[in-house]
C-alpha cells in the first residue's frame, strides 16, 4: 500500500515551527551514530533537517542500516530549538514511514560534505551525485543566475526569443560544427544565435535568449564542454560598444544582487565568492594592454593579435591593484581576430568596437558593435573572401534597414565556474557532454 | 557622418508627452497620403507612432517616396492630442535624420493591417515579415507565456532546469529521432527532456524547463514543426495525477492572467481570444468519454485505445455546453497507448494514471504520473520488449529512491496557435523548421 501523501512542510521552514509536530518528505540523507545517540538527516528539495533518535522505534530499519540512504521517506516529529544543530532547529521523538525503501549501497556516497571519488566516477553517476547538497547549490545558482539575468533585461524592454538550433549553415565559419542527418539533408546544430540575434534587432530592437548552443571543438581541457547555455543579449540604436558594456555591467550588477538576497543558503554551501560589479567597470584599450605589459613585466606583446591567458591573468591583477576591480574590460581588439560582422573603430585603423570582460584574469565574456549597413557586410565578405550566398537570410536583414547595434554573450557554466571556484567547468552543468562523455 | 544618438522616447510612452517636442527611433513603417496631407508611421521595438506632414521640409525624401520603407530614422515632433488617429496621439512639425537608408523595395509588404503573400513567401522572408506589428504580437505573446509559465512556478518551489539535447539513446523509442555525428560516435537530439526532468525530482524535487525539442516527424501538416519549444514540468510528493493536473490548472491561470494584464496591445494586434481557466477545470474518464460519445453523437468508439479529433472536439463542446469550460481534462487513458514509464490506475486494470488538457476541443497538454519503483521500471520495460541497458542512467535515479512523481509538458507554440487562432504552426514561432525548410 501507498502511504497517502498528506500535507507536509518544507526543511527551509522548519526554524518557524518550534514546539509543533512536523511532517517532512524527502531522502534518507545521512545517518550519523554518536553513542547511544542516532542522527537521521532527511533532505528534501530545498534543504535538510535533523532527527534525534534515541529510542529507534520506527525508525529501527535506519539505525539498524537495514534502510539505505536515498530511501524515500516520511518523517515527522516535534520541532525543538537546539543551538548546535544545522540551522538551530531539530526534530525530536520522531516517527517515520517508508514510501520508498532503496535495498542497494549508493556507487557515491553523498551524504557526507565532501564527495570522495574520482571526477570520472563523478560524471558517470551524476545522477546520484546531483543530489549532494553542495553540488545542488551550483545548480540552484544557475537557474538563479538565468533568473536574474531575465527579470533585469525584461525590466529594460527586452524580449525574449527562441531562435532555431538546427541551421542550415555553420555561423562564423564551418569549423566546429555538430552535422545533423535532416530527412536526407546536412543540417548543422547552431554553435551560437548570433545571426538570429541580431536579425531579432529588427524585429524587437532588444532582445536576449537563454539556450543550449552546440561546439564541436575537439578540446579535452577542464574549461571546455561541447553544449552549453549562452545567455545572449543584442540591441540596437546603440552609440558605440560603450552602450553595450553598460548594459552587460548592469545586467552582471543584478545578477550578483539577486544572487546574494535569493541565494545566501546556496552560495555558503557551493563556496561560492561574489564579486562586487563597480558603478563603472574599468577598461583598457588593446593596444595600452600589451604596453602596460610591457612596462609591468617587460614582455613585450605588441603586435600580437590577441591576448594570451597569461596577458589576461596580469590585466586582471592590474585592475585589481590600480581600480580594486574584479573586473576589467579590455576594448578594441584588432578586427584580424574578430568575426566578419565585427565594428571597426572609425577613429583608430586595424582595431574595432569590440570587447571582451576579465573576471579575476579570465575572459567571461565577449561582445561589441556589429556592423549594420548591407554595404559594409558585402565589403567584409569580400574582404575574406567568403561568398554571400550562405548568408543571405543574415544579409537579407541588412538589406532592409538597420540601426547602429551590438550585443554580447556570457557562457553560463563559465560563469558558475567562476562564482563557485569549480576546478572543473564539467561540474558546473547537470550532465555535461564532452569529447568522450554522451552520458548519463 | 553617423548621427549621434541621443536620448528618446518609445513609440509607446508618447502620449504621456503631450505638449513637448519628443524624439522618436525606429523604422520607417508606413505612409499614406490623405489630399496634401502625408501620414508617416515610425514603428520601434514596441510599438508605431504616427506623424503629419503638411510641409515636406526635412521629410521630403520620405513624402516623395524616393526613402524605401523600412529605413531607419529618427523623427521628432511636437506630440499633439488627436483622437482619431491611433493610440489618440500624433506628432506634428516633424523633423528627420535618416540612420539607415533602405533603397530596394521590400520583398513583402508589412505596412498594411494584412499581409498580401502566400505562406511560402512570407516563411521565406520571416526576416521582415516578423516585423509585422501583428507577427510580432504573436512572438511577444510568446515570451509573455514563457514568463508567466516561469514566474508562476519560481513562486512555488520550483527549480529551472537545463538538460543536455544531445543524448546517446532516443528518450522513448528509436523513432522519430534526429541523428548527430558527435566525434565520430553517433548521438540523437533530444526528442524530449522526459527521462532527465524525472532525474531531476530526484534533485530538486520540482523543476521545470523551458527549452527547444526536436522531432523527425515526416509530417507535412498545419500542426506540425520539427523543432519547438516545450514547456516541461515534473513534480515529486504527487498523491497521484490529480495533483499534477491541480498545478497544470494554476499554471495556465496564471498564463492567461499575466498575458490579459501585461500585454493588452498585442492581444489586440495578434486577434488573440483568452480563455478562462475554471478554478477546477472538469474532467472525464477516457471510458467514460467514449460512453458519453456513444450516447450524444450515436458513434461506438468503445474499445479504441485513443481518442480521435473528432472525439476531442465532440467532448470539447459538451465540456461548453455542460460546464461552460473551454477546457476538459481526460484522465485514465489505457495503457496500452502510454509511454512504459505511465503509472497505472492501481483501482482500475487496463488504464492509466494519465490526463490529456483538450483546449476548445483540441488536445493542449498531455501528462500524467510516472512510476517511481526500480522493480516496476524493469518490469514495464520487459513487458514491452525493452532491453534495460540503453536506459542504465534513467534506471539509476529508481535504484536509488524515487518518490512518486509526475508531470506534463506544453508545446509553447500549440498554445500560441490556439490562442491567437493561427492558421498554421509555422506562424506561431520565428523560424520554423519543418520537412522541407531549414532556412531562414
Amino acid at each position: 500500500m501507498e502511504p497517502q501523501i498528506t500535507q507536509r512542510i518544507r526543511s527551509t521552514e522548519i526554524s518557524a515551527y518550534v514546539g509543533q509536530r512536523v511532517e517532512l518528505q524527502g531522502w534518507l540523507h545521512a545517518v550519523r551514530r554518536l553513542g547511544r545517540v542516532t542522527f537521521v538527516i532527511v533532505r528534501d528539495g530545498w534543504g535538510t533537517a535533523q532527527a534525534v533518535v534515541e529510542e529507534a522505534g520506527q525508525l529501527a530499519p535506519i539505525v539498524d542500516g537495514e534502510l539505505q540512504p536515498e530511501s524515500v521517506i516520511r518523517l515527522s516529529g516535534l520541532v525543538v530549538a537546539a543551538p548546535q544543530a544545522p540551522g538551530g532547529v531539530e526534530l525530536h521523538q520522531p516517527a517515520m514511514e517508508i514510501i520508498t525503501p532503496v535495498t542497494e549501497p549508493l556507487p557515491v556516497l553523498i551524504g557526507k560534505k565532501e564527495i570522495k571519488a574520482s571526477l570520472a566516477t563523478q560524471l558517470d553517476h551524476a545522477v546520484v551525485v546531483n543530489r549532494h547538497p553542495a553540488r545542488r547549490a551550483v545548480h540552484r545558482l544557475g537557474a538563479g543566475v538565468m533568473a536574474a539575468f531575465r527579470e533585469h533585461l525584461n525590466g529594460r524592454g527586452f524580449t525574449e526569443i527562441q531562435t532555431p538550433k538546427l541551421v542550415a549553415s555553420a555561423t562564423e565559419s564551418g569549423a566546429n560544427v555538430f552535422a545533423v542527418d535532416y530527412f536526407g539533408q546536412k543540417a548543422f546544430l547552431a554553435q551560437s544565435p548570433q545571426f538570429y540575434k541580431q536579425i531579432m534587432v529588427g524585429v524587437f530592437e532588444r532582445v536576449y535568449e537563454v539556450a543550449p548552443v552546440f561546439r564541436a571543438e575537439p578540446h579535452d581541457t577542464t574549461r571546455h564542454i561541447n553544449e552549453y547555455v549562452s545567455l545572449d543579449v543584442e540591441l540596437g540604436f546603440i552609440e558605440n560598444h560603450f552602450t553595450v558594456m553598460a548594459v552587460l555591467r548592469d545586467v552582471l550588477a543584478h545578477i550578483f544582487t539577486s544572487l546574494s538576497e535569493r541565494y545566501p543558503a546556496e552560495l555558503e554551501l557551493a563556496g561560492a565568492q561574489l564579486p562586487h560589479a563597480p558603478a563603472t567597470i574599468p577598461h583598457i584599450h588593446f593596444a595600452e594592454a600589451q604596453e602596460l605589459i610591457l612596462k609591468l613585466h617587460g614582455v613585450d606583446v605588441r603586435g600580437e593579435p590577441d591576448l594570451s591567458p597569461q596577458d589576461e591573468r596580469w590585466l586582471g591583477a592590474w585592475a585589481l591593484a590600480e581600480h580594486g576591480s574584479d573586473f576589467l574590460f579590455v576594448v578594441g581588439y584588432p578586427m584580424a581576430k574578430r568575426p566578419f560582422y565585427t565594428h571597426p573603430d572609425p577613429t583608430r585603423p586595424g582595431y574595432s568596437n569590440s570587447f571582451d570582460l576579465l573576471f579575476r584574469g579570465t575572459e567571461l565574456v565577449t561582445g561589441g558593435q556589429r556592423l549594420h549597413r548591407y554595404a559594409d557586410y558585402q565589403a567584409a565578405l569580400a574582404a575574406r573572401g567568403l561568398a554571400e550566398e550562405p548568408f543571405a537570410t543574415y544579409l537579407e536583414t541588412f538589406r532592409y534597414g538597420m540601426p547602429p547595434h551590438g550585443g554580447f554573450a556570457i557562457g553560463a557554466e563559465r560563469l558558475l565556474m567562476q562564482l563557485t571556484g569549480a576546478p572543473n567547468l564539467r561540474l558546473t552543468t547537470l550532465f555535461p557532454r564532452d569529447l568522450n562523455r554522451l552520458t548519463p
